[in-house]
């Protein structure tokens, strides 16, 4: 999405160990507006695709999910995060590895919230190794709903994340594709994503 | 307003500890369409206050905020929750108190999203003894900004912190306002809130 990646180019940093920030309009203050135009894409992508429900996980997702799910006309459900291991009996739950931050923690969704039924597309801010994601995939499976595919405002392409999820056959839709980060700025993949 | 009134009464929850659990269409799972017509609510209440910033804390304000912002055309900034100390230069800080919890921690601010000029619309999802709120006003008076007001989802009329802020001069809107909450169920406040 032309829009997305000269908005990254303007206003993305580069942060320290090669992190990309998008902190200005994405992720600590969000650009409501802008990412009403990514929901917009969001819905056009998935229209089709008969999704009832959207979700996501605390925090950096939320908003991004919000927008998003009132074109589908769908509720969000957020899945939390957690550092205890959470075996209740009403929630599934997932663990995820956080490379960024070198540490691991639960996600938990209330299973009254992700019924059999549901056809769920799943909304995030960042696609990289894939761990969330996958988290996400596994708590909708053991709710036994159905995966309708994922729509990603960032993937680092450089990281296998992607490919990982498209080649369990999941559509992965990813607004923009970062091929490398470095020195020299952002590029990004101009090919579509196979899958 | 009536339309919250009686969805909670027929979804809200009274769990242990004789807590409001509305987890089925506003706190876990966000129901998208019902949150937009209390964000054209807040709009309504606020539209000609000249705000042009709304800030709530993570997680559960995100949704509500950013749904509410797109009437408003402006961003949203969402403080974020640390159990760490920080005083670091680039971030405005203050203490919260989690009564729920039996915790404290800090809220956190980055100085380039709350600026001298911003008027700023605080939007979260509840209002109870009034900590959050007021380590959020004190971020804004910290940055220099106005406060215009605040908009709460559900206001515990019974607890002192809606009072304590309009004590201060500042408006609180707040949708559904409760007197009382017990084993004969929900009661609602009628009289409109002074200040």
């Amino acid at each position: 999405m032309k829009l997305l990646e000269e908005r990254i180019l303007r206003d993305g940093k580069i942060g320290e160990g090669n992190v990309l920030k998008v902190d200005g309009f994405v992720n600590h203050q969000i650009d409501t507006d802008f990412i009403c135009m990514l929901g917009q894409e969001f819905y056009r992508l998935y229209r089709d695709s008969g999704v009832t429900k959207i979700l996501t996980i605390e925090a950096s997702g939320i908003g991004i999910a919000c927008l998003t799910a009132q074109y589908f006309h769908v509720p969000v459900v957020f899945a939390k995060k957690t550092k205890t291991n959470n075996i209740y009996a009403d929630v599934y739950t997932s663990r995820v590895e956080s490379y960024t931050h070198g540490t691991s923690y639960d996600v938990v969704v209330s299973k009254e919230f992700l019924l059999p039924g549901d056809r769920v597309l799943i909304i995030d801010d960042f696609l990289a190794k894939g761990s969330a994601l996958l988290g996400l995939i596994r708590l909708i499976e053991d709710a036994g709903a159905s995966v309708v595919g994922a729509g990603i405002v960032i993937e680092k392409a450089y990281q296998n994340g992607g490919k990982l999820v498209r080649d369990m056959g999941i559509r992965v839709e990813s607004l923009a594709r970062i091929a490398a980060m470095d020195g020299q700025g952002i590029r990004f993949v101009t090919e579509p994503a196979g899958g």
